[in-house]
């Protein structure tokens, strides 16, 4: 299994470990809890998916220290043995409330939030971060390229540009919650058992003495599964060759499943292959796209007529090529039942254990959010954060991924369609701060900055 | 062991694996020769910086299919028996060429050259181009940022927000080749030996009662390693605090290492940081920078007169944020001895085995590369491909990640400083191709033009 979350404990920041040690020594471990949230949209967002809860979970259940990730610190030298000894027995037992995955939520909410002893509570940041920060990102971005599609399927192709091979994992599996059909990667097909497609490579079509023996080896051998590429030579006589294969494959009751367009003036050239195909008496055969597509390419080529059925989406969505990375952040926003917060410029934090209350409208559509205290409580306000572990367990079963993609499909439908529109400048989605947020705020920044910088 | 290349077999897209099946129904298996290039820069660079030969060859040598493995791909119904039997002994057998990691390299060499049975070679594309490409991004971008720190030294602080976790050791390791002196990642710094780096968050500070608590706390656990963040509640307030915790060290007779800024105008802030430091005695205390680093901003505040000692270079670096993919493919260009193309628009590719020859001019800078054919020679062409593997076993010892690191130093000392500079119109480093390179393409154009367009 390759997508298991133990052994992972070194996969932490130094910072994380000797801040831990510098609390062990001063017994610092009283309650803490820390906020996980996306500080701003980038460019051309107005909102996320939530995505990789399974993973930060499993994460926290599982964190142990081996004996030799703790002979690795020993060698440091950094570390005393009190605090070594200490890390021998580790075990995450905090508290984790968080907002289910497939569900969409906005900037400055957070996505999660745990309360833990201080030292189990800080050292695992770097992990949560890292992972959620991908899926959260991946699965935005899906969501964006299925909106764009308006009903075409997709399937991830990005598995030889993604960042890396948990990436490669987590993109099938982000992309999928966001209402991709499947993909290409055999192993997130396996892991995660996620439908996985493919068709063939320009390689295949070269090593062939002819394009057309090409097509016609591979229909032998998949009869059912032919998608012939036809841009190795030139796109328009690769469609007929594609036409030949499939009238000797009509002839044995089986129809040219499509045809794959992976370079070239998409738009021209799938309107040409639409008429040959058509004429030729393919009509049912359908033309997929591959090729550098995202939610840009597909709303364009789209917008001007291309006659595509479904597309291959690759390298931009498999790194969220136009906003690679959010600002994630995971902040400790209340310390032994005191609320604290910092504030660094463009940077301070909102202090205090939080719950983000929805409201829809009458007819159903998301209307509004208000972030508020963990405490507090709103009429028809549905709580979108809720309690996934306690002390340490996993504390509800949790939905499997067919059931978190039905999920963000229904929610998605939920949104009013102005806030899926690809722009630059999208419009926002209204988040107010509860008055009891307000004041907390208020109150703990006059705090901080009588006892910090002396005013009053 | 996170780092190994086994088990990874099924981490491929499905088309590999149809293409395979096909491959093998029609017994083509004669020796093919794929090659792995980087069709065209990103914008703004203009060189590369080679990486991830070891986790490639690594991959090649341990490639296998597992009982798993195989059960799950029955249990797609895909494949027939007899192929399933042959993935069960399935070995790569190979021959690869390759550019030893830390060199510089251009756009459309390879970087890499596999020739094995046709199988072999196909089925091992999406591995090599994942791993190779995240590598060599990474390595790229970090020597941007080292060149741009004119010899200030830069640490690694991606790891929470690397898209994954496997992206997350491997950009330690690339950047570490290209000139950082280590990373933050602790994981990281087990698996490959790598220097590891640290001071505290904001989280640190806001616990305790106080900054200057904060500072006291951390200086008793850890007196050597004093980096004070200051900017949790205002960034000169904090450096005053940091002065009163450093004076205490220093009557212990130990030295206040530095403070860092990480957020607010970094020009400003530094420079105002240093006169508090130097005016109190603390002229050593180094101040090091963190938040949104680059070569982009590195260079800026550097040449607006910023007081930096050292970077800590993070998610902009971790992702390669402005260019977060590389136009890598893995392409066949020869198969059972016949040189073959493919003419898609905008990504034809070069026919046959190749070499790449290096000259350099008197002063020892490099002067200009030759991209030929395998068999051709150059007087005073140094050869940059060279043999690592034969039947499937790595066949020279390859160089530890210090002298890899050390290898790239050296060269990226030979290449003129114009090629370093910050442009979004850099200057092209000249690659020509050899006549003979030239002479195979033409006459292969002309061949499959022939063949399959029917022109004469």
């Amino acid at each position: 299994m390759k997508i298991n979350s133990k052994g992972w404990a070194l996969l932490t920041d130094l910072y994380e470990l000797t801040m831990a040690a510098c609390y062990f020594e001063n017994e610092m471990d009283q309650p803490a809890t820390f906020s996980l949230f996306i500080r701003s949209y980038p460019p051309g967002r107005n909102f996320f998916v939530a995505a990789g809860l399974a993973d930060a979970l499993s994460y926290l259940e599982n964190l142990r220290f081996t004996p030799e990730d703790l002979s690795s610190l020993e060698r440091t030298g950094l570390f005393k043995p009190a605090f070594l000894e200490y890390l021998k027995n580790f075990r995450f037992t905090g508290e984790v409330w968080a907002i289910p995955e497939g569900r969409l939520f906005f900037a400055e909410e957070p996505l999660l939030e745990v309360r833990a002893p201080l030292i189990e509570a800080q050292l695992v940041e770097t992990y949560l971060i890292n992972t959620l920060n991908l899926q959260v990102m991946i699965a935005t971005k899906a969501a964006r390229c299925v909106a764009a599609a308006q009903g075409r399927p997709l399937v991830d192709f990005s598995l030889r540009r993604t960042q890396g091979r948990d990436a490669g994992l987590k993109v099938a599996r982000a992309s999928y919650i966001a209402g991709f059909i499947g993909t290409s990667n055999v192993l997130a097909g396996k892991e995660y058992n996620i439908p996985i497609y493919g068709t063939m490579a320009h390689s295949f079509v070269v090593s062939f003495p002819s394009e057309l023996a090409a097509f016609r080896a591979f229909a032998q051998t998949f009869p059912e599964n032919t998608i012939f590429l036809v841009d190795t030579y030139d796109s328009l006589a690769g469609v007929r060759k594609a036409v030949k294969a499939g009238r000797e494959l009509k002839k044995a009751g089986i129809p040219l499943k499509g045809i794959r367009l992976d370079s070239g003036e998409i738009v021209r050239l799938s309107q040409a292959a639409r008429r040959i195909l058509d004429e030729a008496g393919f009509k049912e055969t359908m033309i997929f796209a591959s090729g550098a597509f995202d939610e840009y390419k597909i709303q364009q080529i789209l917008a001007k007529g291309a006659e595509v059925n479904s597309f291959g989406v690759g390298t931009k969505m498999g790194v969220s090529a136009d906003a690679p990375y959010l600002d994630m952040a995971y902040k400790l926003v209340q310390y032994n039942g005191r609320p604290v917060l910092k504030l660094s410029p463009g940077k301070m934090t909102l202090a205090g254990e939080k719950q983000v209350f929805r409201f829809y409208n009458q007819e159903g559509q998301m209307a509004k959010d208000i972030l508020g205290l963990r405490w507090e409580q709103f009429e028809r306000g549905e709580l979108l954060l809720e309690r996934f572990m306690s002390q340490g367990k996993i504390t509800k079963a949790l939905p499997s991924l067919v059931e978190i993609r039905e999920r963000f499909l229904g929610e998605f439908a939920t949104l009013d369609a102005s806030y899926k529109e690809i722009s630059s400048h999208p419009p926002r989605f209204p988040v107010d701060y509860s008055p009891a947020l307000r004041k907390l705020q208020q109150e703990t920044i006059r705090e901080v900055r009588e006892k910090e910088l002396g005013e009053s």
